[in-house]
């Protein structure tokens, strides 16, 4: 799989007037703090609340002219199905999401905002794919997968590449790993928009199988998802891996309480709302400040759907 | 009392290197909400959480050179003890706050932070006043009032004149009133750098101190002061009046649960953190908005130091 800069380019323009340009912060304190410049691309501020939203208006601009009547279909409880819900009532194409029946009400309710084909299955992995199977035959959709999809990679791009345009001078982009959409859409488009910065991810130690996967140059699976970065649970995929292999430099692993510590100072200190897949890369540059001291630095905060009830930090 | 444009030019430049030129931030779905142009002016970044780091940092500047070794007094329980504290340890001067023994335990530790001498004295505002002459007399200090302090309205001052510098169009900026320094310095402010903008105020309808003052042509008080917007609980003083009588356009009352529901909004959907004192003002665009209709308007978001552990919304 090869991409130009064109590819970016061309989905950019795409794109533009369906998402929010986010804007990029910065803070004294996080600077002193670090020892470095820090600048915060706020996809916090992305429409849903995350990155996700560039992804899914890509994907729904990029289905066949028959599955525009048809419609589309994703197993998600989280972003992904909050984004494509929205982004297909946006374009006017019917949404079907699958969703595992422990998913919280703050969650569900999101996308009941945009679409009301949604349906329950059994909280597992198996649960998830099977039920999404048999809708999709049924009802002859498109299913878009959340991450391991390359349109959505993409779409994830444009969110590195509006950052790096604006700040060219940039060392190194931080990055959360997930499922790795998001890393691979930022990592490729750095390779392609920049000469020198540098692509680092971000992943919690009790889900490091990217980390794993890297060394060993297989994709590994975690044991157990246990980690407060909800976003981050889900396993590399087959298209993102290549990738990552290919243009991500380091991944850096973070404990669960230095995720919930940077999240404290993000939240309490800097005051913008973040979702824990979020801080993980804050964490992940604190850990490690000596290495990167005067450097130039883009943390991408990847969304801010945060349930306040239910985080004690 | 009269100002010049160069009054306000001239601490701009005197505080300058102290404080945070905060981002104004834009966000589709408020414009869309609203139907008409909002741009927020963030001063929840500001260094301490709000826009009473300017003040405290201007005050502390204008005090005599006898002051400079004394120190400085202030009785507070909120953002200005936070902010003086923090800019008097800034300046190399001692700063004594006196402070309810009711206050909260998160803002004790906040101004902890910066100055050991905090004196406690009984939750009412006569133990407060008298506690601090005390003080004051005894050790030969400069007390700094909250609000009603020229050299506090004129750092207030520089927030606004930040914003109309980059934004010249706008029609209206919306302002909260508690003690009146805020929208005292931002009504002088538009007043010195814009030939059309208007100046509104907004205010619980709980403490209408403020709305009724306008309308009796003096100053009224509040006989309870049962709010959320904890920052907006005290009394319009004798120097900012006669300001806000002259240069304000007009206050906009909302009720508790306006101010609760803009607070939801501007957590949850926009993802910044403000407290309460600052979701007033879009309460009030929000009520009011078929008056403001395609209309270019800033919104002071005064302050984020919100306790998230006490709050249900």
């Amino acid at each position: 799989m090869s991409f130009t800069q064109q590819n970016i380019i061309d989905v950019r323009n795409s794109i533009a007037r369906y998402i929010v340009k986010t804007p990029v912060l910065r803070f004294d304190f996080i600077d002193r703090l670090c020892g470095c410049n820090v600048f915060f691309k706020c996809e916090n501020f992305q429409h849903t609340g995350s990155f996700k939203y560039r992804a899914a208006i890509n994907a729904i601009k990029n289905i066949s002219p028959e599955s525009n009547n048809k419609g589309v279909i994703t197993h998600s409880s989280g972003n992904f199905a909050h984004a494509l819900s929205k982004a297909s009532k946006e374009l006017n194409i019917p949404c079907h999401i699958v969703m595992p029946s422990n998913t919280p009400k703050f969650k569900k309710s999101s996308v009941q905002l945009y679409t009301n084909n949604i349906i329950e299955c059994e909280p597992n992995l198996k649960a998830r794919e099977v039920t999404t199977d048999r809708i999709l035959n049924e009802k002859n959709l498109c299913f878009i997968h959340p991450s391991n999809n390359i349109e959505v990679i993409l779409g994830n791009s444009t969110c590195a590449a509006e950052l790096i345009e604006d700040y060219q001078n940039l060392d190194y982009v931080f990055s959360p790993i997930g499922g790795g959409g998001l890393i691979a859409g930022t990592s490729i488009a750095i390779d392609k928009f920049s000469d020198n910065c540098k692509v680092i991810g971000a992943e919690p130690s009790s889900v490091d199988d990217a980390y794993r996967s890297l060394i060993s140059g297989k994709i590994e699976t975690n044991k157990t998802t246990n980690t407060v970065a909800d976003g981050l649970r889900t396993n590399l995929g087959s298209i993102n891996f290549p990738i990552i292999q290919k243009y991500v430099q380091e991944i850096l692993l973070v404990s669960e309480q230095e995720i919930l510590d940077s999240l404290n100072i993000i939240i309490n200190k800097l005051k913008i709302v973040v979702e824990p897949s979020s801080s993980v890369v804050l964490a992940a540059l604190i850990k490690n400040k000596s290495r990167f001291k005067n450097k130039n630095i883009g943390l991408i905060m990847c969304g801010g759907n945060i349930d306040f009830d239910n985080l004690k930090f």
